[in-house]
């Protein structure tokens, strides 16, 4: 098959004939890749963050990006009996084990005998990509690869966190969501299709702003060197602070935001990173009984979800389409701050 | 009425006749003092720590301290009608309006316009308390002042931490105290009482410890200056980290134990205070999926379960009395180490 | 004051001259009556259906119904100061004590001493009627009392239903809805303001189903006598069963129907009364481990949450106004159906 | 291999020689049989109660049954890696296919793709019994097969109601259980080793209630046939009814006491059956906002938290022993009300 592979760190991926991916698991699944979103941690792939992780995985270059397919399924191991060649899927991103306590828990992400390709396995910048049958989400309602790829990752992240924030944000109640880009996009539009806690959205960017209203946002506010937006947020919540802060940023200083603008009782849902977070324990976590939760991509079950609201209409992504062999004109858009929307390769059509 | 005046900062307390307190709101309730604790907080006051706070809230030197107060309903105002003269009360350390949205929520530390005896009003060093009707709390299983007073703050703050807890902490799971001081000793009984978590209690005290096996601990790990306690911790997880920490010391350097100590989806909840916490936000927060909770003093109804676990014999406090005219001495034994237990003033006899 | 005086059951209300209300406890508030919604259980109370409960409670005829009240708040008692002579308000049917256990957890509506004008003590038909502090909810943006009255009882009722079903009812489930009249005009809109469930409105009547597809459902289906739609609701959940049922019926059978409606997990909200639920333990309740959950009138916190609603526009109340002197206008058109919307009595205009 | 065969209803059992399951699918398992509880379950089986259920699952006579088996491992399928030969294990009692909803989200008895070992496949009255991987738990702690293996059904019915019930059950609250029979016996235990609410136990049978003090009921009250058992318990509650009650009855009546005694926000938990649930919605489940929630089966997870109380000494199982060759003596026993706790054949001794 035809796979983009990374060959050195941050050169230009080379589009190549390799191996097609086998069977070699009962519970293998082998998809035909219809749309692999191009991701951040792409990006942080391509840099050589991961070599570490990935060399203690047993991993090495040349490798095969991509963790946030979708496509039709080509073959199944024999074990696999609920899922059909042909079928229109997604791929969560972990191909977990279906044994151990997180997999019994619906807590897929904490499988601790998952496999995950794209990061640690071969992925999904290529014709096909090995998964297996745990992380098979059916497309229903008509959507397509192109427009679903990114749920994945990216969209399962950030609403992840929207439905842990969901049963704090209730009507009256005000959420502050640190950051309009890829992760906030979805994030801003899944709460306002499932709640009416006020949004005020703050960004250093007045266009992801100006998008953010269009998503469901009641306020907008910029982000500035001198931190006087914190201010600003806490007077929309007549200072008594937001029942929920979350952070899509989670560095660069706008992890403290959140620390600061959290009221009595206040949730700090943490998706971005980078940062350090540093809460002074008396004033900022025992007075106010706030709290601070880390959150990852959701589970099985929450991508499913997400995925009935991309059917209802509700949840919808910006995306520009690239072919296999424009790797990188995406890579270079991504990395260049050109892009619009998600940017998606397109490895078969149909 | 006699008080224990706090007079001067890091001055001995003076013993003087002061006016009695009045009744003046409807809801108002005096209380005569039968029991008093001498709590860590105490100090902090006679340190003029709170300074600062106390000013800002109109209040100043000679200053009445005591805010875990029990004792004997004295008088009430005329819009009280549920508590009589006579009843053995406990008093919730709060006197909560009633109105406000915490209040109505149940969640009484965060009342908006709540009043606190002992800390920004008169408190319980001495013969006669003022609180409001909605702060007290009948005395029921024959328990008496002596026996519970403490309860009211310190055991109140450690029992609402373990029942935060409580639902993360099922069989087969492990919980992290750290502490086996004044909080540990009431939440450890009261995790013991409630759960069959494996409890895991690290101090630096080995004294502290050996009580902690008679609360009900499953194994006991003394805390090193070269921090290889954290290590011995892991090894009784089996590497995994733990469900549950519970922070009663939150200070010192014990508040980063908590953080390495987490399991996937593990919770640290955070009582003990004086440091700041500094979490690595990939690594130490998304990843793992972990949590940081902050946690004050329980609400009434809470207080009113400990009383009934208290009642049950299953939560003990030891204790050492005080006539109110030792209160120095209480102060010297407490600030020098010397104390057994938890230091009590007794006002009043009966 | 004018007051709408229910003097002999079945006859028409008398409109007569009575004493005002007066401040008898520090706790007390009047409030001059802007609009009292008029609802069936007033027709329960002319029919006399509550006149045992009445007798045991002390009250007799003649009686002042009405409680679902709003207006401004006219006097307050001396214990009153977080609320001001001339506020708009919305009233909590209950006034509450704000000391037991119930109160104490922001449980309202089983408060074991609380005060229930319109039904067991002097209501909202005349021109003040008598609360306390604790039923005090401020009208917020711009709200008035004719267009919120019946939240106070009616929207509050089918509030709390819909509030304890949204954690069930995710993306990808379906609600089903028993009942489009007076509760499920509001409760459909909240549940689609607040949830992305799909949502299918059952109802004997074609127009109200109409109705309900502008309050957004996503399904209609006529109850027939034959029982057919329930089957043909099964049809729309796939044979698998719904996830919820909020049953604002209650009786004639509908009850039924939720019983076998739901799937695995599900669970019936009951709300509509009359009737008795029948349930085969161990097919209708083990095997699919369903639940049955009566649901009263909201609590407080759950009316400010509902007047946010209001405030945001996303959910509307459509109503029928009349003078205090029309108060048998509004009975006659209610009891025979002739209404639209909720019938408003509007004893002072401003 | 030996099994006991159903080959007639309501005659004995016959011991015979029969095929030795086969792995036919990559996550079977085959488990040599070290205990097999025989439950009430059993009964109904050879009653021919399931003969309907069980021919349309395409199932007949003879028949093994066995739905609570524990031994060792023999022989694993080719997928299955976490499991080897030799080790001892308990067995949930459905293997069920981790790929449905239900399985994702860790709510293992709702598969809709489980097979059900000793009720509609061959079952553990036999020297091998075949599962699956996802129904395999480790046993720890040294308990053997015949300490354990009626937690998988017996037990984890009773632990599952407990468990569900114990965020309700705290400190100060009364729990009413109903039954202090085979499933009461590990309910009664467990919840007296997770909560300290005051257990109120009622049975119509003297000696099983003298038991109940020793599993930890504080109060045991004798049913009687003019149910004046229903006043006795309320009068322990002070007529305020229970916050809990858990049926291990579920019929003669009994289900209705549960009705009759809960308080306000009582939640009645239903296990026991046969009988059906009557509830006038108005007074019995409007009024006091009561819920009636079903219980079947527990989970993996759930399973795998009860022999962490069995191996913590907390939960202890009263049994009898049998060899395979005497199932009916087993049989004769149970159905005769002669046996003393639980019947366990023992088809190999190690
Ligand atoms: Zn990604
Ligand atoms: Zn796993
Ligand atoms: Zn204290
Ligand atoms: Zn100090
Ligand atoms: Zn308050
Ligand atoms: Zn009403
Ligand atoms: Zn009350
Ligand atoms: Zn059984
Ligand atoms: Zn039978
Ligand atoms: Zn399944």
């Amino acid at each position: 098959m035809r796979a983009a592979l990374l060959t050195d760190y941050r050169q230009d991926f080379s589009v190549e004939t390799v191996p097609d991916p086998l069977i070699t698991d009962p519970n293998d699944v082998i998809v035909r890749v219809g749309a692999a979103g191009f991701c951040r941690t792409d990006i942080h792939l391509w840099d050589g963050q991961f070599d570490a992780m990935q060399k203690g995985a047993g991993v090495d270059l040349p490798f095969v990006c991509g963790h946030e397919s979708a496509g039709w399924v080509q073959e199944v191991g024999a074990g696999v009996t609920h899922v059909a060649v042909g079928d229109a899927v997604l791929l969560h991103p972990l191909a977990t084990c279906g044994y151990c306590k997180a997999c019994r828990a619906g807590d897929d992400m904490h499988c601790t005998a998952g496999v995950f390709p794209g990061v640690l396995a071969p992925g999904g910048f290529a014709e096909y990509v090995k998964t297996n049958a745990r992380a098979i989400v059916p497309l229903t309602g008509g959507l397509t690869p192109v427009q679903v790829a990114p749920l994945g990752d990216a969209g399962l992240t950030a609403y992840r966190a929207v439905r842990k924030a969901l049963p704090l944000a209730v009507p009256g109640t005000r959420t502050v969501v640190l950051g309009a880009g890829g992760l906030g996009h979805i994030g801003i539009q899944a709460l306002r299709a499932l709640s009416q806690t006020e949004i005020i959205v703050v960004d250093r960017n007045t266009e992801a702003l100006e998008h953010a209203r269009g998503w469901g946002a009641d306020h907008l506010v910029l982000a500035k060197d001198d931190r006087s937006h914190v201010a600003e947020v806490l007077e929309l919540t007549h200072g008594a602070g937001a029942e929920v802060v979350i952070d899509y940023v989670g560095e660069g200083g706008a992890q403290q935001d959140g620390v600061e603008l959290l009221g009595a009782n206040g949730v700090d849902f943490l998706v971005g990173y980078g940062g350090t977070l540093e809460v002074e324990i008396l004033g900022q976590a025992l007075f106010p009984e706030t709290s601070f939760v880390g959150n990852i991509c959701g589970n099985y079950n929450e991508l499913v979800e997400l995925v009935a609201l991309a059917a209802r209409g509700v949840v919808k992504l910006t995306t520009t389409t690239f072919p296999l062999e424009g790797v990188n004109d995406a890579l270079h858009a991504l990395d260049e701050g050109r892009l619009i929307g998600r940017g998606i390769l397109v490895p078969n059509e149909s």
